[in-house]
């Protein structure tokens, strides 16, 4: 794909620019050791984030109606502690760690990419299930500087509905064929490309641990690049 | 007001952050000049900018169907254009100028005041009548460091319509009480603070040139600042 072709460059966040995982459960570790709990806290870290895709897609499907993603980490939280023998965690703890999603660290390559492509003529944002205001707080914590913030919250839904991206294209007045979607989920790209998006992969084989099974790279993508800088350095235009 | 009292600051930006004056002045000389057509430039943009609240107006009200602010400016020049003898600028020429409020300049202060806010603890945005898309390509243009991008379009509206800011707050999951509304036209904060919203406000005498009568400071807001990196200052938490 020549760089000349696209006008905007969308990144997902869970997993493509941040490690929720190791984040997620070193809030846990902190909140088990303050409270005198125990527990393997990356196993709930597994478990919660299991839960998202089945709780987002009966948001998608309408069998469930919307509601801020803060709100649905909630409802996964507190189905996923008494699996673990957690159900002594109280109400500021739970709220506390429904927060943790907004504290996320950047893996380390993310920020400098980001700033390689600030410099270039590309308009970047997010686009994200994470909530306009989680973004904000997030992006600013873990030093990510985006020109935008774009949410599946805008469009009311989440990632995969094509109106996710179709609102993101609309509000920034981009035909939808020159924005780069970039994520390390083919599930995200896979939508992004049937409404006309180009796609952009980005491993991360360390988003569930290093023991987790190696993901197969989507096919069909537009661009492969190992991390944020080298897509920089393929987008330079 | 003590900076620990809010969480967001957001900022107007024509007027506020950029001197749209000039700046679409000299988009206007350069079209005359290329097309072999004079008028008083600074003029037209006056009688261009004159136009926005009366136009804005009618859409708050209901009067006209919400549009967007690109489509807003095109019906206003259009009106103005015949008004400086100026009917033979094309159809080219006029969508370019339209772009001209994309590409504005920022006051010589905002952006170093934009990134010593950045480095504290609140989350700056925008909240301008200016659309998602226009407000990206206008900050990354001047220079202006947001931590997001928050437009009237989000309620599909303009400012003082009050959804405008509650809108904004809702988005940021922030309490109205505790975020801080930033602008150089009283009408602006008067509405900010009618939802709630904290106030500043920042002087801009030349926002409508040298030789503009001074404009009254309003009563009644939080702060006052004569600038933006004095407005940072006064906000270090």
């Amino acid at each position: 794909m020549d760089a000349t072709e696209v006008d905007a460059a969308l990144f997902d966040v869970f997993g493509t620019m941040t490690d929720w995982r190791s984040s997620v459960t070193a809030e846990l570790a902190a909140v088990g050791a303050r409270t005198g709990l125990t527990a393997d806290w990356a196993g709930v870290t597994d478990d919660w984030r299991r839960l998202y895709r089945p709780y987002l897609g009966k948001i998608i499907t309408g069998a469930m109606p919307w509601r801020p993603l803060d709100e649905v980490h909630r409802l996964m939280l507190d189905e996923v502690l008494p699996r673990h023998g957690l159900d002594a965690l109280g109400e500021a703890e739970r709220a506390e760690l429904v927060r943790a999603w907004h504290r996320l660290r950047a893996w380390p390559d993310a920020a400098a990419g980001l700033e390689s492509l600030h410099q270039g003529r590309l308009i970047t944002g997010t686009l994200s299930n994470g909530g306009v205001g989680l973004l904000a707080r997030l992006t600013k914590h873990a030093g990510l500087r985006f020109d935008c913030i774009l949410s599946a919250e805008l469009a009311r839904s989440y990632k995969t509905d094509p109106r996710v991206y179709l609102t993101a294209a609309g509000l920034l007045d981009v035909e939808p064929h020159r924005v780069l979607m970039v994520a390390c989920h083919p599930d995200d790209l896979e939508a992004a490309a049937r409404v006309g998006f180009r796609t952009a992969y980005i491993p991360r084989p360390l988003e569930w641990g290093p023991d987790a099974p190696p993901v197969a790279p989507p096919s069909g993508v537009d661009l492969v690049a190992d991390d944020v800088p080298a897509l920089a350095q393929a987008l330079r235009v």
